[in-house]
């Protein structure tokens, strides 16, 4: 068994059900028929009011870099379902596909597309499970960075879910889609190291737990933390552990150096965050900031800040990385228009009795208008011409699978989703 | 910026404070003192009353994998946080820590050890985030599939979710814990070649829609497909696209061939199940089987069986693999015992208000007692003596670093976890 993570190949990041239908298409004929797909979304997640739209920059990757190697093709050939010809089409293939979408960090609509993919029939559906997976994940989770740091309000957001999130990249891409969000660092350091993202973190309790006393735990920790003099105060009782950090602050101080915060994790929060503001003050040491952590959420930080909590940053982990309390966007990418044997393109719609499950046919654009307070999306079919004002909101990204331009960078998205809302 | 998959190294799959904690005990001696650390769980997912542990093989892979590349060295001498001396030492570390486990697929009861770890501190501590991510979602996901999987009763479940799911490894881990908890196959492609699991799949609507008509699109999908000829009827209207199934069927017959079945994805599955098999039993199609899929979970299955839906097969997607209703294990790692200066073991513990973030210190052991109807597991300090009768569950997996005994496959592990229950 090998690590998914070691894999050098993605290509086959698909349901079965994408290659025998591409199979399909390869023997009647349909494989570079064009078509157009649409990705929506049916909901805003969260029951909220708006979604960050996020995961373009990893998906053109996955695009850019999709290649069948040799090992794939030959478990597909041991699954007994795919005839060599196919196989051989699958070995030659890389992805010459237009594709449009909405930038990172951009505010959209449910029901509207926010990636458009044309091209080849076969090689728009087989990217269809990875394209979702990728976009629609990163996407869930920026929005809930976004509502998780608009509860926070001043106080900066840090990320520090990797040890409950669904897996490696279920920890990674969350991280990457925290920081779009507008998080402010994450705990995880491969996160920082592939993506840029700022790290931060002081210590967990087992280092308080190493040293005979917590005292003496906190001294330790100073002597090789330099500017980090942030401590973990609730090993064993909080309150004691804030006097304690308070007595190593003043030694500290002596020494020319200044005591960065403490950390709470346990217990009721606006209780103990602000006797812990009141030891600290009466101190001497009102820079000193309170981090809180421990199963928080945008619900929560709103709770505690109502209840008069004196919290400076906020440490947010599971329910951030999961996205809790609704765990999965409800992205979809359907057939829009597919073109005939003439070369006309015909719209394909799906029908469905629930409305939420139909879809609309065409070559569909959005054009977006903006006033001081929001804006307003109309999707109209491209074919039919463009509206009058308002502007384009799915931008040119790949034509025949080349970058049309470098993508933003993730801190240009960043700053794209933490502009002032228009909703 | 490059994808997280396709990372050759993961000794960086770490919160940051694991790896400052690491640099004070190095700095302060402590690195090599040795340590002991238990994993467990706080409580039964989704308000259960089994758990099953899952993870174990992925999580001794990494371990044994877990190299600190030039490149990540260079990424955390660029912190500005660690001296030379530290990063010198993690050049040169490979894991050579003793760990027991309970062996995947068995059921685990909370705040129990499920995996312990032995060795040098500093080992110890910088693999606790990695650790905890492998641990925790394979064992929620295996545990959920479980649950599924006993809903569904003869039935067998295919789970379908990769594009909803939590990232690229969000899927694959899940692909893997949910075939592991019983899942009959999976629609992952790469987890079908990277796990050995049985992939299955049909079509999507966008094949329908791709042909003229419904019934071409069948046809054409029968000439391809061989033995696989289930066709999704819902892109229309459900009925007639059973109708339209059987008048394919009828033609495949005539042929020497036999549908294999209809898939429905949407409208009310009770009525439309029950509509089907009897359309299908008409026309003499009783071996033709009804798959249903969209928005199952063991909950939904349980009610549509209640109803009298007549389903043979339940493709289960977004609730499974994200664990929608609960979707992270409450694992922690907590230090339990430290050898002192004269090498006299320390038992620690974490105390809290928080009766649940307790921790019990000791070099813990679980000695299991089964009877007829399920298991008791106590928890009790190896330095004590083992208790009279019962069976130790955590078994012995690395010895310095290196594998006792071949770890049993997922196929066995999948055995394990689906044999009769005893709870």
């Amino acid at each position: 068994m090998s690590t998914p993570s070691l894999q050098p190949s993605l290509a086959l990041l698909a349901d079965l059900y994408e290659l025998s239908m591409a199979a399909g298409y390869f023997r009647h004929g349909l494989a570079d028929r064009e078509a157009v797909f649409h990705l929506t979304f049916r909901r805003h997640p969260f029951g909220g009011d708006f979604t960050v739209a996020a995961g373009l920059a990893p998906a053109v990757e996955w695009l850019q870099s999709l290649r069948f190697l040799p090992e794939d093709l030959a478990y597909l050939e041991g699954l007994g379902r795919f005839d060599r010809e196919f196989l051989d089409h699958l070995a030659d293939l890389s992805i010459r596909l237009d594709v449009d979408a909405v930038p990172e960090g951009e505010r959209v609509s449910p029901n509207t597309p926010i990636l458009r993919v044309r091209g080849p029939l076969l090689q728009a559906q087989i990217i269809e499970t990875g394209l979702l997976n990728l976009v629609n994940f990163q996407t869930l989770i920026a929005t809930k960075a976004a509502r998780v740091v608009e509860a926070a309000g001043d106080g900066a957001v840090l990320e520090f879910g990797l040890r409950r999130a669904q897996g490696v990249d279920g920890g990674l891409a969350a991280s990457r889609a925290a920081y779009l969000g507008g998080c402010a660092a994450t705990s995880n350091v491969l996160a920082g190291k592939l993506y840029g993202i700022p790290v931060s973190g002081t210590m967990a309790h087992s280092w308080v737990m190493a040293f005979p006393e917590e005292e003496r735990a906190f001294e330790a920790w100073a002597e090789v933390a330099e500017q980090n003099t942030l401590f973990l105060v609730d090993t064993y009782d909080t309150l004691e552990g804030v006097r304690t950090a308070v007595r190593v602050g003043r030694r500290l101080r002596e020494a020319g150096r200044e005591l960065s915060g403490v950390r709470l994790d346990s217990g009721d929060l606006v209780a103990l965050s602000r006797e812990t503001r009141q030891l600290l003050d009466e101190a001497g040491f009102a820079e000193a900031k309170v981090v809180a952590s421990g199963d928080l959420d945008e619900y929560e930080i709103a709770r505690l800040r109502a209840s008069g909590a004196r919290i400076d940053l906020w440490g947010v982990g599971t329910r951030l990385v999961t996205a809790s309390d609704d765990p999965s966007l409800s992205g979809v990418y359907k057939l829009g228009a597919l073109r005939d044997e003439d070369g006309e393109w015909k719209a394909r719609e799906k029908v469905s009795d629930d409305p939420e499950k139909k879809s609309q046919g065409g070559i569909l654009q959005v054009r977006r208008y903006e006033d001081g307070d929001g804006f307003r999306d109309q999707v109209y079919d491209e074919r039919d011409g463009a509206p009058e004002g308002g502007r384009d909101l799915l931008e040119p990204v790949l034509r025949r699978g080349e970058l049309v331009a470098p993508l933003p960078t993730l801190e240009q998205a960043r700053t794209r989703a933490t502009r002032p809302t228009k909703s």
